[in-house]
């Protein structure tokens, strides 16, 4: 595939996660280590199945924001390791599911659990890491903690079963969307990022703030992530571009292009989305109806705009290395695209 | 199908749960009404998912456990209603994902979720109950019994690996199959069972009482039920006689029958679990082969042993209705093959 959209190019220097990474980095050494020392089981399959997936490369985002937000607000001990940890088992069990539940073949450019051990293994170790997740959240023993971790448990799992109800589905209004991806991914930014200040046990506002971070910071990481599946390559992404169209899914792009086209247009994303013809030459058609519609742009301008409430809500904390460096995943999340 | 096998019949009289039913029935209906209420979302594809599986005659067996069994200590209050309907949860969201796992069309003589909605539907509801259940647990803000719940949740997954990677493997000892019928089956008994003391401040040796009772009694349950897989109707099962042949499985009847045979008779195993001849004929021949080895009067043999425990477990304990009731379960599990 060749198809590459460079929007905005050069508008901002590509932000970094440096910072974060850093300040974290000593933390992350011991949350890596107790990945591996929980994902571990006498059942063979279950550490190979595991560490596929947690090897694969992922960026860790979600578990360094846990630790980030504990330092802002002075927390010292072993827990906010725990709950980093918990938090990156609870999203990996998630993408195993995922995968199933879309039948996909690649995830981070390589084959995914499910193609290589089956949908049985994915199935049941994403339950067994869910459970170990419930289980080092509550050697914790903060029940707020534990309070926001199982309801968004259930929450993204009612945010995936709400995409699956409206798939394949054009009418799906923007609002729909939206809360389908607050539910589905901004959901446990947010908790990874408000657990930080509990355990801290920063004041009220304080866990506020970083709940508000989280869920706006996740929104804007999903719509990018969304208009990443339209522009970009396969190589950078570590997925393939139309990813999502050959999936039929309804995407904010999509979504977009469908509402803002002419009725010829409206029949070209029925046959493509309802209909499955999602072949190299409709993903280009595709492609230049977003880029036609300004799309692919506004959708990045929606991210923007979540960035912005995320980043306004840090403003009265505190002037903090963490709190810079959680500025600066704002930046780089609405930058991948650029 | 119309094989039936009718082992011991007449040895004692079919035991019953009505006093366990009539002990928990005002809890049962607050339990009932609190899964409705978990159970429901905005999102319609969940309440009906989850409302096939919860309304299709279950017996609830594990709720009415933990609810007996904190009756047992004295409790009064909402957490024992609680607890048991994260109980149940527990098993729902294991018996979507099992169906997934086993590619299962028949459960309890209905059609299963995912033949109705698909597989996906059933891993997400699956993961929506479970998350509803850890919910409810952190309500009851019991550190210990979410200690024992979700440390059973991962057990029970670890089990269900455990039976992925022994499938279709003659060679599993009857240890190894232990192990996993105590994982997969036995440690939600016995949560469901610990729980009731733990919420009612109850002794540790109480405590440790109801751990081994649900032990003990669950893998009699697993036994009993591998046993009923080869003798019975479907129409009383609400299970077609001979799931287990069809799909491959290994349970004891199996084992036992495969290490007691002659050469020719492992040959036969093989064809039928390894390489999946499993027509009527061969049913028929398996059950013939199980009754010419007592496979499954030894099957029998080997619940009624843990049944034994499992009544042991209770006999220090003082003498209530209660324990009564409980004592009751064990008959009740293993007169099901009578």
């Amino acid at each position: 595939m060749g198809v590459v959209l460079n929007i905005e190019k050069g508008k901002r220097d590509a932000a970094s996660i440096k910072d974060l990474i850093d300040l974290t980095s000593a933390d992350m050494g011991r949350v890596n280590e107790l990945i591996l020392s929980k994902a571990g089981s006498d059942v063979e399959m279950i550490p190979e199945v595991a560490n596929h997936l947690i090897s694969s490369g992922g960026k860790r985002l979600r578990p360094m924001l846990t630790l980030a937000a504990a330092q802002m607000f002075g927390f010292a001990g072993e827990n906010h390791v725990r709950l980093a940890t918990s938090v990156e088992f609870m999203h990996t069990a998630t993408l195993l599911h995922d995968d199933v539940v879309d039948e996909s073949d690649l995830r981070r450019g390589k084959k995914t659990a499910r193609t290589i051990w089956g949908n049985q293994a994915s199935v049941l170790v994403g339950d067994f890491l869910l459970g170990q997740a419930f289980r080092m959240m509550v050697e914790v023993g903060s029940l707020e903690a534990l309070d926001i971790l199982s309801s968004a448990a259930s929450i993204i799992a009612e945010g995936e079963v709400m995409q699956l109800a409206a798939a394949k589905n054009l009418d799906t209004t923007e609002d729909e969307h939206f809360a389908v991806i607050k539910a589905k991914t901004a959901a446990l930014f947010s908790a990874a990022a408000e657990v930080g200040p509990v355990i801290a046990g920063a004041s009220k506002n304080d866990k506020a703030a970083l709940r508000s971070y989280g869920m706006n910071l996740g929104l804007a990481f999903q719509l990018i992530d969304d208009a990443l599946d339209y522009g970009g390559s396969s190589k950078d992404l570590g997925k393939n571009v139309g990813d999502d169209f050959r999936e039929g899914k309804v995407t904010l792009p999509v979504i977009l292009s469908y509402r803002r086209g002419t009725t010829a247009e409206r029949a070209f994303w029925k046959s493509a989305i309802e209909e499955g013809k999602t072949d190299d030459a409709a993903l280009e058609k595709a492609v230049g109806l977003m880029v036609r519609h300004g799309a692919i742009a506004d959708t990045i301008g929606r991210a923007s705009h979540f960035g912005e409430i995320a980043r306004d809500a840090l403003a009265p904390l505190e002037q903090t290395p963490q709190k810079s460096a959680l500025i600066d995943v704002i930046d780089f999340c609405i930058s991948r695209v650029v």
